[in-house]
């Protein structure tokens, strides 16, 4: 009966849930990763091979209809690869701009989305000359394969420069420190017919760079911060001539936002629309790039997701959570490893909604 | 990571969602059943032999932490012998009960749950008798094997008792004929631990004895009802000493409740809980067979289910229902075959939702 078959560059548990939320729709997933023990290799045949070995990717491009990514960090000359023998998405130029914080932070300013300030670092006279000119506290990062807060040096004073610049070295990027009130994400799909959709806004809470809560719908929102939210990822999306889900974290100071990065797949901070969004962001993710109508992407209630990190809960925890949906990948578990996520609805009895995130609070942001 | 092995008896669609409930919180299905296209196949190993080769249930039995069973006909001897090898749930007297239309409404009767008139038929002067008794129309039911309005013929008035007898025979149950406002259904959770959870009432819609679409939570019900109907599952479950979800369908006439039959497994009328519920009913069946905290069951907002009979929809359907979750079973087509459902939840617009209703409506009820 499956209709289609979709090529997912990556087998974590990205891929696993967009398989998931494939199978009751006729949509059909398997996977290219050289990981050995790949949790989305439950849900579709796994391809081990490493991202550069392009016979490879030619013989998985053969059995499929489509081809997406559940990460950023696919090398770009292998999903041009892809891209010759299949039709692919989001599109290779929206993983190039977001493989490099420069290329990035370049486009949102050439589509007049406030960013930090931020300049390319290649020497300590760089970094010297940055530094100097954004003030303190500076971040510096490498323009390349960060994530979860890796790669990352946080430079207080003048005397930190040449530290600083040791254990980063070329390829770096400086930005100014953002004080902000409340880290926001806003998470787009569109099709390939053009159609757009936006998730409500998710309000964020990160530890040691890694995504420990989100609100979804964030609340006490100003519209007009909605409304530039939107802007700015309907001008990304249309820019990169976008298929399927991206995401934009953004940090609110006042009523103003400052574009901090984008996301070009489906993203943690949209786990809750599982549970919590008439349309996953995972189904939309497949709808988009097989070119079928998108679901809505409205809010059903108030959701809260924790990341679980490290350890399998036992299960008995859900007596603690009526009203919770607990998503475990499979992964073998490691500290600060995402190994699961779980997501708080919120009912009709709002005193047990909110029993339940204090225990939450408790349990998962530690 | 799994840390549950359930074994299900049956692998239909009913099986297939059980599985998918399971896959996010570590429980994983395997399944037992003759057939060779099995659907649930896809989402675990089939063990595919008949229900009373005891030596091949015995093996499926040792892979298992608990079993329990997909559809009411597993032979109960089968059953039986599987719940001396392992827990097997809800139980070998539900099953039983719910096998014989006699046993079930002589059940109801002995707990003081309202059910149309009944009588044994095993002749015709049984025949002749009961049907003098009821009056007409009166309804000729096999005891056993009936589902989907297979084995039912209606009496209209004497001069058809013949015929009806000579159709069905002895092992036949006669039915005064219920002339009801409504048709409803409860559906309950009871654990291991004696938990118990309600949904909120479906409203069912049939036509040639098949579920066509099911409406929850039922409008306009007037308290009195729900509280009866929770009130006698309950006894059910209690007498039962039932453990998973049970369904009771009922007739609603004025404000009187009269019980039609029980199925002691997830039900049809239930399948708007995957998405309009916080738990659904497959999740929390498995979570009371494992003796682990039951969800909450109540509505996230208002679902309108419809069953996809026949021929698998082209996915642009979604085009007209941008609120709708479609599940597809995985099965062949074949005509008045349950080859999935669609699911539409309530969002905000409410305008929206009830367009989609009225296209659902000539879509699904044809």
């Amino acid at each position: 009966m499956t209709k289609y078959e979709v090529g997912v560059l990556g087998a974590g548990q990205l891929g696993r849930m967009l398989a998931q939320a494939g199978q009751s729709i006729g949509v059909h997933c398997r996977f290219f990763d050289p990981a050995l023990n790949a949790c989305a290799a439950e849900f579709g045949p796994q391809t081990k091979a490493r991202f550069d070995d392009l016979s490879a990717l030619e013989e998985f491009c053969s059995g499929v209809t489509v081809a997406t990514t559940e990460f950023e960090n696919v090398p770009a000359p292998s999903a041009a690869h892809v891209e010759k023998l299949v039709r692919f998405f989001p599109s290779v130029r929206a993983l190039e701009v977001s493989q490099d914080r420069l290329s990035e932070k370049t486009l949102f300013r050439s589509l007049g989305i406030d960013t930090p300030k931020f300049a390319a670092i290649d020497s300590l006279a760089d970094l010297q000359e940055a530094a100097a000119l954004f003030g303190y506290p500076a971040i510096l990062k490498t323009r390349r394969l960060g994530y979860d807060g890796k790669g990352q040096v946080r430079i207080n004073s003048a005397t930190e420069l040449e530290a600083a610049w040791a254990t980063s070295g070329a390829g770096s990027i400086l930005e100014s420190f953002v004080t902000f009130d409340r880290e926001i994400s806003i998470i787009g799909v569109r099709s390939s017919t053009g159609e757009i959709v936006f998730y409500p806004l998710a309000e964020n809470l990160h530890r040691d760079g890694i995504l420990r809560r989100s609100i979804a719908p964030a609340e006490s929102i100003p519209e007009t911060i909605l409304k530039s939210a939107q802007l700015a990822l309907h001008a990304l999306m249309n820019e990169l001539s976008y298929v399927g889900v991206l995401a934009l974290e953004l940090f609110v100071t006042g009523d103003r936002i400052t574009a901090n990065e984008i996301a070009p797949r489906v993203h943690n901070t949209g786990h809750w629309t599982i549970d919590g969004a008439i349309t996953s962001q995972f189904e939309n993710h497949l709808r988009a790039g097989l070119g079928l109508p998108l679901g809505s992407a409205a809010a059903k209630n108030k959701s809260v997701m924790y990341n679980i990190l490290g350890t399998v809960p036992d299960l008995s925890v859900f007596k603690e959570f009526p009203e919770a949906h607990l998503h475990l990948y499979g992964k073998v578990p490691a500290p600060n490893r995402k190994i699961g996520h779980l997501t708080i609805v919120q009912g009709s009895d709002l005193e047990r909604f909110h029993r339940a995130l204090s225990i939450a609070d408790v349990l998962f942001l530690g």
